[in-house]
């Protein structure tokens, strides 16, 4: 295409209204065409706020405008699936919020959908945008660190999600834990070639009642023989802790926890700092930064930088720690029993 | 007034394009209107990057037009005193990029202009909206620090500005310092009653040649004893340097340095961060923050978070600084020698 | 026994000298008796530096001395039950470096002749008497933390061990990953359930030779169904590193990292800070501390802080890591296959 | 001399206590040979927690010795340069707490009879030895921080002194500014030419009653135009704050605040660290090493690294900055009006 997209949005709860922001923030990258959401009163609402001319609870409204050339899928993660297929059925790319959907088979139908449109489609892993996550990247493929050897990556919500959340969430290594997957593999460059986990539900009864985990340590093995763990908990009791460290032959690069100001106290029982406590605070830039990477993709007929695939192996090693987990063994990645033809020809050859 | 203001903006340089963006992410709070600067190249360039359709080199588009509530001034200096009494003249609120002018005789009569028109002026103190410095002040004001006994505030550039900037800043005190000035005097809540001031030229012959300084520091002593102390320099050789400390009988607080990004490198030289290089980067939430305020203060006809007059008093510390420098001597600040009359009726008294 | 123990010390190697300056440090604790090592060069420096009367390369100068109540063990790993047994022959309490031995069989031995003789014996896991893990232990003890979810424990030396050191190390587990295990059962207050570990050889050729490990993750869940990781390295690439994370129910405890000293250097690169490359440097007031506290319960008679059960645990942990890594499955803990009757009826009940 | 000298110390309180541990510590430097204290109760107490057979009331213990080759002072401070005296007189080196005298004609006398005697004499700026400043003072000589443009000092105690040891300490300034005297001028490698000095007297009436100050700002400049400036105050609200920073052309180095223990605490307050609250605590390395420093000089017969004239200049500072803070005018410092033909050719000309 020539000039900005003209961009649709599905969806304007929270996350959707981060990127509705970001794409009206960017008017020298795209023209904002049309909101949807299933709410009536956030439909009406949020177009008053932003002073939005097209807005409704169709998406009709999107599917149908042959002018639109792009779609953003922030809705509920049982209807991404479905959104893809209708974008890529009516010949437009989309950006779509992880999970691509709960199951490898639904993914599979979206991604084929896809494929056969010849449409783009980027998965929100936003992590890869923040600079503090590009750096460590950089660091690993420039050869600065020497040849990696273990990988910790720790992410804790501030406190669990409601019931109803949690009861159609997947379960936390879908729905938490795919993040840390990606950010794994996208990391290492390569994906791992055995999966252990351990979870338990600590946390609240809503957690057992839905037969889930809250709090959880899976450890990978890759081919080369280094290692990887990843830490997971619904409630941290002091905010939003995400904490990535990389170890390499010639050093160590720590992605650390954020400040929400620059502020310290000093009193006679020590020295106080603030914490970040919402995800959406730090990776704000993040988020901008996807959307932007998008739209440039969407612009100029280029690959996004977060494939279809990607999307896909991270819900296939979510599947493989939830097997591990529950027959307490580990669980390896790559093997006949978990290959499936993938219908993706995107940047990564889907093995799991 | 009703509804969303109507805002135009004049000047569209570094700092103008902050505000450009600022304005045009918050459709809820404003309507962007026109854009003027005096070089018709940059107005073409980012007239059509952001799609604006009303942008101009002349300021009669903003001035005479009646539909227009406010104007954000972020033109060259010797400008500003002009313009604001322009947009005074017009009925017009304005947000204007310190200092309002480089001389207390200018300042005053764009005061005056305002006083009369009963419009609205902001000054541009954005460290005031950072949310480090509004903690600060917090902390204060609630008393949570005890009494404030002594304030550093440091503030260092990465390097000098090229000579030209220089030869019409109005020399360190009145273009650097002044942040200082404003943010000491806003934290303790009060004026000092003697600055002394020292300062060299160590940086580059640019420096000396237009007879400036480029190193300073300056002292301060209130009323009630407490002392302050300001640190400047043109260069820091390292980032963007923005440090303040107030340390009271109960504790103290640090508003601290910022890193780019939560990057820590380990290696066998020791462990590294970074560290931010432009003031826009820091205090980019703190331009936002300022924006909206000054758009809620039109909206709403309600005062400003930084008015006129907390503009002239942060001159006249930086007027009597560059005095105590010049003369080797503290000077009283509020004495009658440097009282005036002043226009405006505004929170704070002027003394000075 | 009333006031000072005399106390003789057997190694004057490292750690060995690291003993004598604490014991030479407190002449209000004990009086320094006699320094046995088997190389005979090493006597003579140690003991013409120090001014040492009493020296010699035979144990029996300390065994065979009835006014010698104490008797430190530093010398090599293989000697350490047999000291053990010998100073519990001569009536001598005992504090040795760990591990007691590199087998449980021998362990048990050691630990029966101590408990036949009711004398003391105390095992050199500093950590314990570390500043920073004791507060983290009192904040789990005092409720703080409120209910510890997850631990983790990483350790990482700067540069891999000479080869020689390796083939007689027992292993990665029972020679580094010891300290973690007994750390990790301290802090939580009860033994693991199951133990998972995964690990490789990736620092060098020397590693694979010997046929053990260098790099490893070792998962272990509680019966309460918390969850804990333990993270080693033979090199870090940057420094030692020992960092201690305990997740709680009310928050979090981090034992981080240290700093040689409080400097931060600035630059164009960002901001640089040193990183302590020794454990004998991380932990210096560690060592003075225990041996305090094992001077003040042989002057005293009373328990000493971390007995021989501690040291045997450690080591039924160390094992069970190894047959998990070796059969690439999830071993249980405590159960009848790994339970013993131990000969020890110390602090803590040995399940494994 | 040949060997280890023999060492007495007068004085056996808070400060003379760390003294006699680092002296015991080191029998390979030194040889212990009597305690003076003029309070028969702590003689009697501290004698015998150490095992010590030579202590007494009388000075003639250490004075009349003549196989004693050095002397430690750390008595009250009015007697320090009697007793500098005294050593001088019986040929022994002498290693004084700061400062020589609290005015000038005393110290005179004093680093004369050493200047006579041909003794050692080394003042206890131990500043100098911290591992910290140590690597500050390096990274000015060496020229890695570029030219250097302004130093700030600061330094706080956590709590005033008591009312008796106010009266008699000389003020603020010689009393405790006169570290930073030392260690600016020490970083820097020249004395200031002007001073300028505030001070208020905020913590207590106990200040005001004996007409002292507890809280000052001292700004200092020197012949190449470079700045420096000192904060003191009695009373933190904190702790012990010690922090200086160095700013140079090509970056700056930060010798920051210190922590008591590695730990931090996250919880929904923020993160929390502890803080160092007594300056015995943070200099703990420094005052070992300025001892094995003194005992080296006096072993091998050279010149000490703080020498009687860097005492005495500091003390010259202080009393300009006195005479600054009661004019309230900037006071030239290496004036006719100042200078005195001082006894000592010692390192460095006294100028003031």
């Amino acid at each position: 295409m020539s000039g900005r997209p003209r961009v649709g949005l599905i969806g304007c709860g929270r996350i959707g209204q981060v990127h509705l922001r970001n794409l009206l923030a960017h008017p020298e990258k795209c023209e904002f065409a049309a909101l949807v959401d299933s709410n009536r009163g956030s439909i009406e609402t949020i177009a008053s706020a932003y002073r939005l001319d097209r807005a409704s609870t169709d998406v009709a409204l999107i599917f149908d405008d042959p002018t639109i050339d792009a779609v953003v899928i922030a809705s509920s993660t049982e209807t991404h699936a479905a959104y893809i297929e209708a974008a890529a059925g009516s010949g437009k790319s989309a950006f779509t919020e992880k999970p691509i959907a709960l199951d490898l088979d639904s993914t599979d139908r979206a991604l084929a959908a896809v494929e056969r449109a010849g449409t783009r489609l980027q998965v929100g892993f936003q992590r890869r945008f923040d600079s503090g996550y590009a750096q460590a990247r950089e660091a690993i493929e420039s050869g600065e660190l020497g040849a990696v050897e273990m990988i910790r990556d720790a992410m804790r919500d501030p406190s669990p999600p409601p019931k109803e959340y949690l009861a159609k969430s997947g379960g936390l290594f879908r729905d938490m834990s795919i993040h840390n997957f990606d950010c794994v593999r996208w990391l290492k460059g390569e994906d791992p070639v055995e999966v252990f986990a351990v979870g338990s539900a600590l946390t609240s009864d809503d957690v057992r009642d839905v037969d889930d985990i809250d709090t959880s340590i899976v450890t990978m093995r890759f081919a080369d023989g280094s290692l990887a763990c990843i830490e997971n908990s619904r409630r941290s009791g002091f905010g939003y802790d995400v904490r990535t460290e990389i170890f390499g032959s010639n050093g160590a690069l720590m992605v650390g926890d954020s400040r929400e100001t620059p502020v310290r106290r000093y009193d006679r029982l020590g020295v106080h700092e603030d914490h970040q406590f919402f995800f959406l605070e730090r990776f704000a830039g993040a988020y901008e930064a996807e959307m932007v990477s998008f739209l440039d993709a969407v612009a100029t007929d280029t690959e996004v930088a977060v494939t279809g695939a990607d999307g896909r192996t991270a819900l296939a090693l979510a599947e493989a720690a939830e097997r591990s987990r529950k027959s307490g063994l580990p669980v390896p990645f790559g093997s006949p029993a978990v290959e499936r033809a993938g219908p993706d020809s995107q940047r990564m050859t889907i093995r799991a």
